[in-house]
């Protein structure tokens, strides 16, 4: 029940990673908080639950990746991931996306046989499942070995994480017609025909919302466009809907349908908080750079599960096989 | 104020097609409406503003896009877009997507120059505004020449068609920095930078809505899926207010408000209920398969004033300038 939690990543670090924290403190959770101590210590009082751990750089939003690894070794990222790496335990992370990705590349190192490690996020479904999407962003350029290994990478999250038995594999394409595709994906689909996976052919972008699959594969420049295009909407719509209407002002009946309607969109549901990297030995979770606390508290329940589920032993099993 | 329209394109062909065909004409429109006559007739009856043109034949959704050239050229779309380039006046269909764009492409030709016709879709923006996404799925492979090319007709559309003087295009990227991308999009925003047009950056899959740009420009595949999850998220959204919210329970101004706010969002303003194919010799207007009677009058309706404006002899004037 222990996580690293980096306080200096994300627009409104450190105050609000920090209120995060102690809201997952308070659950009974362990937080290890790394950061610059004199800013975090002020707002994280002593909290029996909370340890701080100082590191003296801050790798900014605008920082190259490899500054982590360079100039930046004693940045809050490299100081955590080395921590988590060291107790075993997941790192949580709203900083600079690239960063994260290099200072877990490097210390946790790859699962041996992965190519190229890619996040996942995890989306809520209307059906009120989840809809694991990968890569959505470490790697803009794939080819079909990549696509492929995303697509055992999703499964094997969906079987250890997610419970589900024989998770159904959709390749996001321009249509679902086994002949819609790109050069990239129509390759990429026959090969996901000839594999072992459970594949139920080409998808399109709402079907990661619809219920339909369980794991959408896709390159990450691709998916990060999907990614941000959802969030975006569903960010937009939700404030619309705040905006026009008072809760007071409605039948309470009504107002809880429609609360209830709309919950299965919940941002704070812990496992839309954060996206893991997978395919490293080891457990890094990245989250969106705007967080705020609630967010920064769901992402620590979600990498905690993560960290404690057998996805990394099924990955091996599963690429070495 | 006339347009060709396949009354056999379309999930909800001919009925729902006709209806839309009807609505149109009691605006005053002239409908050309092409298809099976024995099965128009009876739906359209005898409207002094329609004329039914019959066609034998009718491509299937799932006749590959070169049966319109070949094998059905007696079909609805064979014959619309034939008749469409004699009377000089626009096409319309909620059929086949790729037959239309043979069939347009090989009667009208393309603009000398232009290397690969893009399919433009309009997107409502929070601003009230509208954005040109290009392409959204004419070109799902595409090279640096092929987005300029992109760029510079939705700058067309965007001065032509929306009255904007200067039009700021977007490329649509993983992230806001030049240096973010794929292989194609980091030369592409380069030669954007170096090109004459107000080219703003990179943005965002969100950014298509949120009003920071006129025109952003990508390739097919992904402009489809964004279009196709944008697509899906309004409509879901848009149902599960409507299920959770009952009008008469709603006090009045509350449920004004409301929807107030969602039109910007509303499907069955004309100029999305289109998406035009860009750089041919001709006013080609491709509709969802899904239409209903209300966004084929939408359709006819921008594909009229589509067909009014200055955007041929601009495309024209800009390419070979």
């Amino acid at each position: 029940m222990a996580v690293v939690l980096d306080a200096m990543g994300g627009d409104k670090a450190p105050h609000l990673i920090v209120e995060g924290a102690i809201q997952a403190a308070d659950l009974g959770m362990k937080i290890h908080l790394v950061g610059i101590s004199e800013k975090i210590e002020p707002l994280a009082k002593s909290h029996k639950n909370i340890s701080i751990v100082h590191a003296s750089d801050v790798v900014g939003m605008c920082d190259s990746p490899s500054s982590v690894l360079r100039k930046k070794k004693e940045s809050s990222i490299a100081v955590g991931v080395r921590l988590a790496k060291e107790l075993k335990i997941p790192f949580v992370s709203a900083g600079n996306t690239g960063a994260c990705m290099a200072a877990a590349l490097f210390t946790f190192g790859r699962i041996s046989g992965i190519k190229r490690p890619p996040i996942a996020s995890i989306f809520p479904q209307t059906t009120s499942g989840s809809c694991i999407v990968l890569d959505v962003g470490a790697n803009v350029d794939c080819d079909v070995e990549n696509l492929l290994q995303f697509a055992l990478l999703g499964v094997c999250y969906a079987q250890t994480v997610l419970g589900l038995e024989s998770p159904r594999v959709g390749l996001l394409s321009n249509g679902q017609e086994d002949k819609k595709g790109n050069i990239l994906t129509l390759e990429a689909n026959q090969a996901l025909r000839e594999s072992s996976l459970n594949f139920i052919g080409n998808v399109e972008g709402f079907d990661v919302l619809s219920g339909n699959c369980d794991v959408v594969v896709c390159d990450g420049f691709v998916g990060n466009v999907l990614l941000k295009t959802a969030e975006g909407i569903l960010k937009l719509t939700r404030s619309l809907v705040k905006k026009s209407l008072s809760a007071k002002s409605l039948p309470s009946e009504d107002f809880s349908r429609f609360i209830q309607e709309m919950s299965i969109f919940d941002p704070y549901k812990p496992i839309h908080c954060g996206a893991p990297l997978l395919g490293i030995k080891g457990h890094c979770s990245i989250v969106h750079g705007g967080a705020d606390a609630k967010t920064i508290l769901g992402a620590c329940i979600s990498a905690e599960q993560f960290g404690q589920s057998k996805i990394l032993a099924k990955i091996q099993e599963t690429i070495q096989g």
